[in-house]
Protein backbone atom coordinates (compact mmCIF):
# COMPACT_ATOMS: atom_id res chain seq x y z
CA UNK A 1 0.00 0.00 0.00
CA UNK A 2 1.61 3.38 -1.08
CA UNK A 3 -1.15 5.05 0.75
CA UNK A 4 -0.35 7.26 4.05
CA UNK A 5 -3.17 5.98 6.88
CA UNK A 6 -1.17 6.00 10.19
CA UNK A 7 1.05 8.86 11.21
CA UNK A 8 0.83 8.02 15.45
CA UNK A 9 -1.24 6.24 17.78
CA UNK A 10 -1.51 9.13 20.38
CA UNK A 11 -5.32 10.44 20.36
CA UNK A 12 -7.13 13.15 22.75
CA UNK A 13 -9.44 10.73 23.71
CA UNK A 14 -9.97 6.69 24.94
CA UNK A 15 -12.90 6.75 22.64
CA UNK A 16 -10.95 7.99 19.62
CA UNK A 17 -8.33 6.03 20.79
CA UNK A 18 -10.64 2.64 20.41
CA UNK A 19 -11.69 3.95 16.98
CA UNK A 20 -7.97 3.91 16.20
CA UNK A 21 -8.03 0.12 17.20
CA UNK A 22 -10.98 -0.03 14.61
CA UNK A 23 -9.12 1.21 12.11
CA UNK A 24 -5.97 -1.11 12.53
CA UNK A 25 -7.89 -3.94 12.58
CA UNK A 26 -9.70 -3.24 9.73
CA UNK A 27 -6.42 -2.59 7.57
CA UNK A 28 -5.01 -5.81 9.43
CA UNK A 29 -7.71 -7.29 7.01
CA UNK A 30 -7.08 -4.97 3.87
CA UNK A 31 -3.15 -5.94 3.39
CA UNK A 32 -4.34 -9.41 2.87
CA UNK A 33 -7.50 -8.70 1.02
CA UNK A 34 -7.17 -5.25 -0.89
CA UNK A 35 -9.88 -5.95 -2.87
CA UNK A 36 -13.00 -3.80 -1.94
CA UNK A 37 -15.13 -5.56 -3.46
CA UNK A 38 -14.41 -8.90 -2.48
CA UNK A 39 -14.54 -7.31 1.19
CA UNK A 40 -18.24 -5.86 0.20
CA UNK A 41 -18.79 -9.37 -0.66
CA UNK A 42 -18.08 -11.05 2.57
CA UNK A 43 -19.91 -8.56 4.99
CA UNK A 44 -22.66 -10.59 5.85
CA UNK A 45 -20.41 -13.54 6.11
CA UNK A 46 -18.77 -11.95 9.08
CA UNK A 47 -21.72 -9.05 10.46
CA UNK A 48 -24.18 -11.33 10.59
CA UNK A 49 -22.34 -14.37 12.41
CA UNK A 50 -22.35 -14.31 16.28
CA UNK A 51 -18.82 -16.02 15.86
CA UNK A 52 -17.42 -13.66 13.55
CA UNK A 53 -18.22 -10.27 15.32
CA UNK A 54 -17.36 -11.72 18.48
CA UNK A 55 -13.51 -12.92 17.16
CA UNK A 56 -13.58 -8.82 15.49
CA UNK A 57 -14.07 -7.95 18.60
CA UNK A 58 -10.61 -9.68 19.88
CA UNK A 59 -8.78 -8.36 17.34
CA UNK A 60 -9.77 -4.83 18.77
CA UNK A 61 -9.38 -5.21 22.12
CA UNK A 62 -5.65 -6.25 20.93
CA UNK A 63 -5.10 -3.55 18.97
CA UNK A 64 -6.86 -1.33 22.06
CA UNK A 65 -3.98 -2.71 24.11
CA UNK A 66 -1.31 -1.03 21.88
CA UNK A 67 -3.44 2.11 21.69
CA UNK A 68 -4.02 2.56 25.38
CA UNK A 69 -0.54 1.79 25.91
CA UNK A 70 0.80 4.48 23.61
CA UNK A 71 -1.94 7.19 25.19
CA UNK A 72 -0.30 6.07 28.91
CA UNK A 73 -3.99 5.06 29.13
CA UNK A 74 -5.04 8.22 28.86
CA UNK A 75 -4.19 9.20 32.55
CA UNK B 1 -21.07 6.67 16.11
CA UNK B 2 -21.02 10.23 16.68
CA UNK B 3 -22.10 9.24 20.61
CA UNK B 4 -19.92 9.57 23.02
CA UNK B 5 -19.35 6.68 25.27
CA UNK B 6 -15.78 6.53 26.58
CA UNK B 7 -14.21 9.61 28.16
CA UNK B 8 -11.82 7.27 30.94
CA UNK B 9 -10.67 4.00 31.56
CA UNK B 10 -10.49 4.80 35.62
CA UNK B 11 -12.78 3.23 37.60
CA UNK B 12 -13.43 3.12 41.17
CA UNK B 13 -13.16 -0.59 41.78
CA UNK B 14 -11.86 -3.23 39.98
CA UNK B 15 -15.25 -4.67 39.26
CA UNK B 16 -16.29 -1.54 37.31
CA UNK B 17 -13.53 -1.65 35.49
CA UNK B 18 -14.61 -5.52 34.93
CA UNK B 19 -17.96 -3.91 33.39
CA UNK B 20 -15.94 -1.84 31.80
CA UNK B 21 -14.13 -4.17 30.09
CA UNK B 22 -17.99 -5.69 29.25
CA UNK B 23 -18.81 -2.89 27.40
CA UNK B 24 -15.83 -2.16 25.52
CA UNK B 25 -16.30 -5.68 24.31
CA UNK B 26 -19.88 -5.14 23.49
CA UNK B 27 -18.88 -1.75 21.51
CA UNK B 28 -16.26 -3.68 19.47
CA UNK B 29 -18.98 -5.83 18.31
CA UNK B 30 -21.10 -2.31 17.54
CA UNK B 31 -18.95 -1.21 15.69
CA UNK B 32 -19.13 -3.45 13.38
CA UNK B 33 -22.73 -5.07 13.65
CA UNK B 34 -24.49 -1.31 14.61
CA UNK B 35 -28.09 -3.10 13.81
CA UNK B 36 -29.69 -3.68 17.23
CA UNK B 37 -32.20 -5.58 15.41
CA UNK B 38 -29.63 -8.15 14.00
CA UNK B 39 -27.55 -8.37 17.34
CA UNK B 40 -30.69 -9.10 19.37
CA UNK B 41 -31.61 -12.01 16.55
CA UNK B 42 -27.89 -13.37 16.95
CA UNK B 43 -28.00 -13.67 21.04
CA UNK B 44 -29.67 -16.99 20.94
CA UNK B 45 -26.94 -18.06 18.70
CA UNK B 46 -23.82 -16.65 21.19
CA UNK B 47 -25.74 -16.77 25.07
CA UNK B 48 -26.52 -20.50 24.65
CA UNK B 49 -23.16 -22.05 22.70
CA UNK B 50 -20.54 -22.91 25.14
CA UNK B 51 -17.74 -21.88 22.62
CA UNK B 52 -19.39 -18.67 21.72
CA UNK B 53 -19.52 -17.31 25.98
CA UNK B 54 -16.07 -18.80 26.06
CA UNK B 55 -14.84 -16.76 23.56
CA UNK B 56 -16.46 -13.86 24.67
CA UNK B 57 -15.31 -14.15 27.96
CA UNK B 58 -11.88 -13.88 26.20
CA UNK B 59 -12.63 -10.80 24.83
CA UNK B 60 -13.59 -9.27 28.00
CA UNK B 61 -10.22 -10.66 29.46
CA UNK B 62 -8.32 -8.78 26.90
CA UNK B 63 -10.13 -5.57 27.41
CA UNK B 64 -9.70 -6.04 31.38
CA UNK B 65 -5.84 -6.44 31.16
CA UNK B 66 -6.26 -2.69 29.43
CA UNK B 67 -8.23 -1.44 32.04
CA UNK B 68 -6.72 -2.97 34.63
CA UNK B 69 -3.35 -1.18 33.72
CA UNK B 70 -4.96 2.00 33.15
CA UNK B 71 -5.77 2.04 36.91
CA UNK B 72 -2.61 0.48 38.45
CA UNK B 73 -4.19 -2.53 38.89
CA UNK B 74 -6.50 -0.47 41.76
CA UNK B 75 -3.26 -1.34 44.08
CA UNK C 1 -24.86 -7.51 38.16
CA UNK C 2 -25.82 -5.69 41.32
CA UNK C 3 -23.93 -8.11 44.15
CA UNK C 4 -20.07 -7.29 44.85
CA UNK C 5 -17.94 -10.08 43.72
CA UNK C 6 -14.52 -8.33 43.13
CA UNK C 7 -13.19 -5.84 45.24
CA UNK C 8 -9.11 -6.48 44.74
CA UNK C 9 -6.84 -8.10 42.54
CA UNK C 10 -4.48 -9.01 45.32
CA UNK C 11 -3.97 -12.39 46.84
CA UNK C 12 -1.94 -13.71 49.29
CA UNK C 13 -0.34 -16.53 47.13
CA UNK C 14 -0.13 -17.14 43.22
CA UNK C 15 -2.90 -20.49 43.25
CA UNK C 16 -5.60 -18.06 45.32
CA UNK C 17 -4.12 -15.53 42.21
CA UNK C 18 -4.98 -18.33 39.84
CA UNK C 19 -8.06 -19.11 41.08
CA UNK C 20 -9.14 -15.66 40.99
CA UNK C 21 -8.48 -15.64 37.50
CA UNK C 22 -10.64 -18.69 37.21
CA UNK C 23 -13.38 -16.66 38.69
CA UNK C 24 -12.88 -13.75 36.33
CA UNK C 25 -13.20 -16.26 33.60
CA UNK C 26 -16.64 -17.86 35.13
CA UNK C 27 -18.22 -13.75 35.56
CA UNK C 28 -17.28 -13.27 31.85
CA UNK C 29 -19.38 -15.73 30.51
CA UNK C 30 -22.20 -15.24 33.11
CA UNK C 31 -22.47 -11.45 32.21
CA UNK C 32 -23.30 -12.52 28.63
CA UNK C 33 -25.40 -15.50 30.04
CA UNK C 34 -26.39 -14.77 33.66
CA UNK C 35 -29.41 -18.05 33.86
CA UNK C 36 -27.50 -20.50 35.31
CA UNK C 37 -30.11 -23.52 34.48
CA UNK C 38 -28.89 -22.58 30.40
CA UNK C 39 -25.47 -22.59 32.00
CA UNK C 40 -25.79 -25.53 33.76
CA UNK C 41 -27.22 -27.61 30.42
CA UNK C 42 -24.13 -26.44 28.60
CA UNK C 43 -21.75 -27.85 30.88
CA UNK C 44 -21.29 -31.30 29.57
CA UNK C 45 -20.96 -28.78 25.99
CA UNK C 46 -17.40 -27.79 27.03
CA UNK C 47 -16.27 -30.18 29.94
CA UNK C 48 -16.59 -33.34 28.00
CA UNK C 49 -14.69 -31.35 24.65
CA UNK C 50 -11.35 -31.61 24.33
CA UNK C 51 -11.13 -27.85 22.53
CA UNK C 52 -13.67 -25.78 24.57
CA UNK C 53 -11.08 -26.98 27.54
CA UNK C 54 -8.40 -25.44 26.05
CA UNK C 55 -10.33 -22.61 25.14
CA UNK C 56 -11.27 -22.12 28.33
CA UNK C 57 -7.86 -22.51 29.77
CA UNK C 58 -6.89 -19.73 27.20
CA UNK C 59 -9.05 -17.61 28.89
CA UNK C 60 -7.71 -18.60 32.58
CA UNK C 61 -3.79 -17.49 31.14
CA UNK C 62 -5.00 -14.02 29.89
CA UNK C 63 -6.93 -13.54 33.23
CA UNK C 64 -3.68 -14.75 35.22
CA UNK C 65 -1.48 -12.41 33.61
CA UNK C 66 -3.60 -9.40 34.84
CA UNK C 67 -3.47 -11.07 38.20
CA UNK C 68 0.15 -11.96 38.56
CA UNK C 69 0.88 -8.53 37.08
CA UNK C 70 -1.38 -6.95 39.77
CA UNK C 71 0.62 -8.63 42.64
CA UNK C 72 3.88 -8.14 41.01
CA UNK C 73 4.68 -11.36 40.69
CA UNK C 74 4.30 -12.14 44.32
CA UNK C 75 7.94 -11.86 44.05
CA UNK D 1 -9.37 -28.14 45.14
CA UNK D 2 -7.40 -27.96 48.30
CA UNK D 3 -4.00 -28.99 47.40
CA UNK D 4 -1.61 -26.61 47.33
CA UNK D 5 0.31 -26.96 43.74
CA UNK D 6 1.71 -23.39 43.41
CA UNK D 7 3.80 -21.47 45.70
CA UNK D 8 5.37 -19.55 43.21
CA UNK D 9 6.54 -18.03 39.82
CA UNK D 10 9.56 -18.27 40.13
CA UNK D 11 12.06 -21.34 38.32
CA UNK D 12 16.06 -21.08 38.25
CA UNK D 13 15.88 -21.84 34.37
CA UNK D 14 13.73 -20.69 31.59
CA UNK D 15 13.37 -24.05 30.83
CA UNK D 16 11.61 -25.09 34.10
CA UNK D 17 9.63 -22.07 33.44
CA UNK D 18 8.36 -23.55 30.51
CA UNK D 19 7.67 -26.02 32.08
CA UNK D 20 5.85 -24.14 34.84
CA UNK D 21 4.18 -23.16 31.96
CA UNK D 22 3.15 -26.23 30.50
CA UNK D 23 1.62 -27.01 34.51
CA UNK D 24 -0.76 -23.84 34.70
CA UNK D 25 -1.97 -24.52 31.32
CA UNK D 26 -3.30 -28.07 32.27
CA UNK D 27 -4.50 -27.06 35.46
CA UNK D 28 -6.50 -24.64 33.41
CA UNK D 29 -8.28 -27.04 32.33
CA UNK D 30 -8.24 -29.52 35.27
CA UNK D 31 -10.65 -26.68 37.09
CA UNK D 32 -13.02 -26.59 34.55
CA UNK D 33 -12.72 -30.74 34.21
CA UNK D 34 -11.45 -32.36 37.49
CA UNK D 35 -12.79 -35.75 37.13
CA UNK D 36 -8.99 -37.81 35.03
CA UNK D 37 -11.14 -40.36 33.64
CA UNK D 38 -12.88 -38.10 31.55
CA UNK D 39 -9.82 -36.08 30.64
CA UNK D 40 -8.01 -39.52 29.56
CA UNK D 41 -10.72 -40.51 27.38
CA UNK D 42 -10.44 -36.69 26.06
CA UNK D 43 -6.69 -37.63 25.27
CA UNK D 44 -6.79 -39.06 21.70
CA UNK D 45 -9.24 -36.00 20.49
CA UNK D 46 -6.37 -33.31 21.20
CA UNK D 47 -3.17 -34.81 21.17
CA UNK D 48 -3.67 -36.44 17.73
CA UNK D 49 -5.23 -33.33 16.11
CA UNK D 50 -3.05 -30.73 14.73
CA UNK D 51 -5.38 -27.81 15.51
CA UNK D 52 -5.91 -28.84 19.18
CA UNK D 53 -2.27 -29.10 19.95
CA UNK D 54 -1.74 -25.32 18.16
CA UNK D 55 -4.75 -24.32 20.44
CA UNK D 56 -2.74 -25.92 23.31
CA UNK D 57 0.68 -24.41 22.34
CA UNK D 58 -0.84 -21.14 22.61
CA UNK D 59 -2.20 -21.70 26.04
CA UNK D 60 1.32 -22.47 27.29
CA UNK D 61 2.49 -19.43 25.27
CA UNK D 62 0.17 -17.57 27.36
CA UNK D 63 1.64 -18.68 30.68
CA UNK D 64 5.15 -18.76 29.40
CA UNK D 65 4.85 -14.75 29.00
CA UNK D 66 3.59 -14.72 32.90
CA UNK D 67 6.67 -17.04 33.82
CA UNK D 68 8.63 -15.20 31.83
CA UNK D 69 8.08 -11.75 33.34
CA UNK D 70 8.22 -12.60 37.19
CA UNK D 71 11.82 -14.42 36.67
CA UNK D 72 12.79 -10.77 34.73
CA UNK D 73 13.14 -13.08 31.84
CA UNK D 74 16.03 -14.80 33.65
CA UNK D 75 18.40 -12.21 32.49
CA UNK E 1 16.02 -20.49 6.56
CA UNK E 2 19.82 -19.34 5.64
CA UNK E 3 18.05 -15.35 4.55
CA UNK E 4 18.77 -12.37 6.73
CA UNK E 5 14.96 -10.74 6.72
CA UNK E 6 15.37 -9.08 10.23
CA UNK E 7 18.17 -6.87 11.68
CA UNK E 8 15.93 -4.28 13.63
CA UNK E 9 12.29 -4.30 14.89
CA UNK E 10 12.79 -0.17 15.13
CA UNK E 11 10.82 1.74 12.26
CA UNK E 12 10.50 5.65 11.38
CA UNK E 13 6.43 5.39 11.21
CA UNK E 14 4.21 3.92 13.42
CA UNK E 15 3.05 2.68 9.48
CA UNK E 16 5.94 1.22 8.52
CA UNK E 17 5.74 -0.53 12.41
CA UNK E 18 2.49 -1.91 10.75
CA UNK E 19 3.62 -3.44 7.90
CA UNK E 20 7.16 -5.26 10.16
CA UNK E 21 3.75 -6.42 12.14
CA UNK E 22 2.50 -7.59 8.81
CA UNK E 23 6.04 -9.29 7.16
CA UNK E 24 6.37 -11.04 11.05
CA UNK E 25 2.94 -12.64 10.64
CA UNK E 26 3.89 -14.08 6.82
CA UNK E 27 6.78 -15.10 8.26
CA UNK E 28 5.20 -17.14 10.84
CA UNK E 29 3.34 -18.81 8.46
CA UNK E 30 6.34 -19.40 6.09
CA UNK E 31 8.86 -20.88 8.89
CA UNK E 32 6.00 -23.98 8.81
CA UNK E 33 5.20 -24.11 5.32
CA UNK E 34 7.99 -22.64 3.34
CA UNK E 35 6.78 -24.12 -0.14
CA UNK E 36 5.65 -21.09 -1.98
CA UNK E 37 3.37 -22.72 -4.50
CA UNK E 38 1.48 -24.41 -1.59
CA UNK E 39 1.05 -20.78 -0.28
CA UNK E 40 0.04 -19.88 -3.18
CA UNK E 41 -2.68 -22.42 -3.54
CA UNK E 42 -3.99 -21.88 -0.38
CA UNK E 43 -4.34 -18.51 -0.56
CA UNK E 44 -8.23 -18.27 -2.00
CA UNK E 45 -8.93 -20.35 0.81
CA UNK E 46 -8.14 -17.15 3.57
CA UNK E 47 -8.02 -14.42 1.08
CA UNK E 48 -11.85 -14.76 0.34
CA UNK E 49 -12.87 -16.42 3.83
CA UNK E 50 -14.06 -13.50 6.21
CA UNK E 51 -12.70 -15.76 9.62
CA UNK E 52 -9.47 -16.32 8.28
CA UNK E 53 -9.90 -12.69 7.50
CA UNK E 54 -10.33 -11.56 10.30
CA UNK E 55 -7.32 -14.34 11.99
CA UNK E 56 -4.74 -12.92 9.79
CA UNK E 57 -5.61 -9.51 11.18
CA UNK E 58 -5.53 -10.84 15.19
CA UNK E 59 -1.54 -11.99 14.23
CA UNK E 60 -0.86 -8.68 12.69
CA UNK E 61 -2.07 -7.03 16.01
CA UNK E 62 -0.38 -9.38 18.16
CA UNK E 63 3.22 -8.37 16.02
CA UNK E 64 2.27 -4.50 16.13
CA UNK E 65 1.81 -4.68 19.99
CA UNK E 66 6.06 -6.17 20.06
CA UNK E 67 6.78 -3.45 17.26
CA UNK E 68 5.12 -0.55 18.75
CA UNK E 69 6.72 -1.31 22.04
CA UNK E 70 10.23 -1.72 20.38
CA UNK E 71 9.45 1.38 18.99
CA UNK E 72 8.30 3.08 22.55
CA UNK E 73 4.99 3.70 20.41
CA UNK E 74 6.59 6.46 18.52
CA UNK E 75 6.07 9.04 21.13
CA UNK F 1 11.41 -34.38 28.89
CA UNK F 2 14.50 -34.68 30.16
CA UNK F 3 16.97 -33.59 27.57
CA UNK F 4 17.90 -29.31 27.86
CA UNK F 5 16.94 -27.68 25.21
CA UNK F 6 16.40 -23.55 26.72
CA UNK F 7 19.01 -22.21 28.68
CA UNK F 8 18.35 -18.60 27.81
CA UNK F 9 15.95 -16.03 25.75
CA UNK F 10 19.29 -13.81 24.93
CA UNK F 11 19.73 -13.39 21.41
CA UNK F 12 22.16 -11.87 19.19
CA UNK F 13 19.61 -10.45 16.66
CA UNK F 14 15.99 -10.36 16.36
CA UNK F 15 15.82 -12.70 13.86
CA UNK F 16 17.43 -15.14 16.06
CA UNK F 17 14.87 -14.48 18.50
CA UNK F 18 12.01 -14.81 16.28
CA UNK F 19 13.31 -18.35 15.54
CA UNK F 20 13.51 -19.15 18.93
CA UNK F 21 9.75 -18.52 18.78
CA UNK F 22 9.65 -20.95 16.27
CA UNK F 23 11.52 -23.40 18.95
CA UNK F 24 9.19 -22.50 22.03
CA UNK F 25 6.07 -23.09 19.84
CA UNK F 26 6.89 -26.44 18.46
CA UNK F 27 8.04 -27.37 22.16
CA UNK F 28 4.52 -26.15 23.33
CA UNK F 29 2.58 -28.97 21.09
CA UNK F 30 5.93 -31.92 21.69
CA UNK F 31 5.38 -31.33 25.66
CA UNK F 32 1.65 -32.76 24.79
CA UNK F 33 2.56 -34.83 22.00
CA UNK F 34 6.15 -36.10 22.01
CA UNK F 35 5.42 -39.08 19.70
CA UNK F 36 8.03 -38.05 16.39
CA UNK F 37 5.57 -40.02 14.31
CA UNK F 38 1.87 -39.18 15.01
CA UNK F 39 3.46 -35.31 14.72
CA UNK F 40 5.08 -36.40 11.31
CA UNK F 41 1.63 -38.05 10.28
CA UNK F 42 0.11 -34.71 11.34
CA UNK F 43 2.01 -32.69 9.38
CA UNK F 44 -0.01 -31.96 6.12
CA UNK F 45 -3.06 -31.40 8.13
CA UNK F 46 -1.82 -28.20 9.45
CA UNK F 47 0.68 -27.77 6.62
CA UNK F 48 -1.38 -27.22 4.20
CA UNK F 49 -4.30 -25.61 5.81
CA UNK F 50 -4.38 -21.87 5.69
CA UNK F 51 -6.47 -21.23 9.04
CA UNK F 52 -4.45 -23.77 10.91
CA UNK F 53 -0.88 -21.95 9.74
CA UNK F 54 -2.91 -18.52 10.83
CA UNK F 55 -3.44 -20.31 14.39
CA UNK F 56 0.66 -21.63 14.50
CA UNK F 57 1.40 -18.11 13.21
CA UNK F 58 -0.15 -17.02 16.01
CA UNK F 59 1.42 -18.71 18.86
CA UNK F 60 4.80 -17.51 17.43
CA UNK F 61 3.48 -14.10 17.76
CA UNK F 62 3.00 -14.87 21.53
CA UNK F 63 6.28 -16.38 21.93
CA UNK F 64 7.63 -13.33 19.63
CA UNK F 65 6.59 -11.42 22.48
CA UNK F 66 8.09 -12.67 24.94
CA UNK F 67 11.92 -13.21 23.33
CA UNK F 68 11.49 -9.66 22.32
CA UNK F 69 10.76 -8.16 25.90
CA UNK F 70 13.55 -10.27 27.21
CA UNK F 71 16.09 -8.97 24.69
CA UNK F 72 14.85 -5.06 25.74
CA UNK F 73 13.46 -5.58 21.52
CA UNK F 74 17.19 -5.59 20.89
CA UNK F 75 17.62 -1.55 20.43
Amino acid sequence: MTDTWLTSLITKTPQEGFELAITLSRRGVKYTQPNPEILHKLRPEYAEDADSLIAGSEVVALNFQTVAAANNYWR
